[in-house]
């Protein structure tokens, strides 16, 4: 086990949602890239993320330590801290992925949607600002948006996601994506609030230029706690990344 | 966060299989009971676990650190340390669960499995003592037990699984439970090794007596990584578990 490190970042409001509330999925791609820093490999392969408390505006230090170099695997445990409490607890496994070959096994595919032009542009709650849909372009299968129209009767959302700056999708990014689309439950016409409890992302290639295609499903909303499982495929087609996530639901 | 606590194990013969290779879900198990002792809260509810490497029959610490302690969830991060080397990396989401209420989304069914009785009873591999399946009364569908007879065109393994010991099932057992049947890549009669890299499990109710229900599949082996998840159903036909975790595949 190396000494910690800490890495200073300054918290702001490029990608914050409502009352300057930062999105999890950006504070996890920042932890993650702190973390990566301290280890001698350059991907993250699986990542798993506890939030435990909302970071405030203003700065924040990652402390990470390395736990272990492996020849094809290291692993660094890292925290999000400020003001002596920690926020965000994440382990990052990391490793090397390069051109991917051949799958000895696959199934699934790729969510079917109709093309981008036909698909609904995100928009957040009137008078409400949402830097995630700032930062991203979102295109909503008008067949799995029912918080924009008619609820629905599937727990599932799905669409096409790039940067709206133009910026081409990337591997750390994927963990940032993997929290991008709204909660499932806004589907089924559930306005609740869902505070994520535990995230784990799961690289599987580094992904091709070009639209991503997300999906997002729950299995069991029951007793306060939902899961949402995500899938991320790319222009080839590709399953990239996968997620799993446990989180509140607070009606 | 509080003070770091230290609880002693012995790693023993119980739960190996091969060389004395302890079981990673029997040590998840065991890690997250101990991480618990620490918590205010009795029950796990998202655990993720990174796994670096494989600890060696004999004493090993538990060294635990509540980061968090709220009115609905704390947070334990915990490490298996045995002879100054981190083996195992866990993070225990902890809160409480009662008795089950009406959901308000399920999708999905209990994996669909012909009488224990026509059920193939697990069996190790010849000549070699397999802890998992002296502790676990494990009965495979026959369709879906491609190792022992003819390799499935599907990676998906699936099974009754009550403990030998009449033990009946219980909320820290879910953890073990979650990694302890063999690798999909058996079904599809891939024999390499499977060594987990992450493992995180999601507990969504403390299962009823009698037998489990379990199914594992896996959607992308490809560049030495796959993965796996698992469901754990109970007697009453509910979710009780549902798991997912990175693994290498080295052939």
């Amino acid at each position: 086990m190396s000494a910690p490190t800490s890495i200073e970042l300054e918290l702001d409001r490029t990608w914050t949602h409502g009352p300057d509330v930062q999105h999890g999925g950006h504070l996890l791609e920042r932890v993650a890239a702190a973390a990566l820093e301290a280890a001698p490999h350059p991907h993250p392969l699986a990542v798993s993320a506890h939030f435990l408390a909302a970071p405030a505006l203003g700065p924040a230090t990652v402390q990470s330590t390395v736990l272990r170099s492996g020849r094809a695997v290291s692993t660094v445990r890292a925290a999000l801290v400020q003001g002596g409490r920690t926020c965000v607890d994440v382990t990052v496994s990391a490793g090397r992925l390069g051109p991917p070959g051949v799958p000895l096994y696959a199934t699934g595919a790729p969510p079917a949607l109709p093309p981008v032009q036909e698909c609904v542009r995100g928009a957040g709650q009137a008078g409400e600002r949402n830097g995630i849909l700032e930062q991203l372009d979102v295109r909503f299968d008008p067949g799995a948006a029912g918080w924009m129209r008619e609820p629905s009767a599937v727990a599932e959302v799905r669409g096409w996601v790039r940067y709206a700056s133009g910026r081409e999708p990337d591997v750390l990014g994927l963990l940032c994506l993997a929290d991008a689309l709204p909660p499932v439950t806004f589907a089924l016409g559930l306005r609740g609030w869902v505070p994520t409890v535990e995230l784990t992302v799961h690289v599987r290639a580094l992904p091709a230029p070009g639209w991503l295609r997300l999906v997002q499903r729950a299995q069991v909303i029951a007793d306060g706690w939902l899961d949402e499982t995500c899938e991320i495929w790319d222009s080839t087609d590709r399953l990239v990344a996968s997620s799993v996530q446990l989180a509140g639901y607070r009606a």
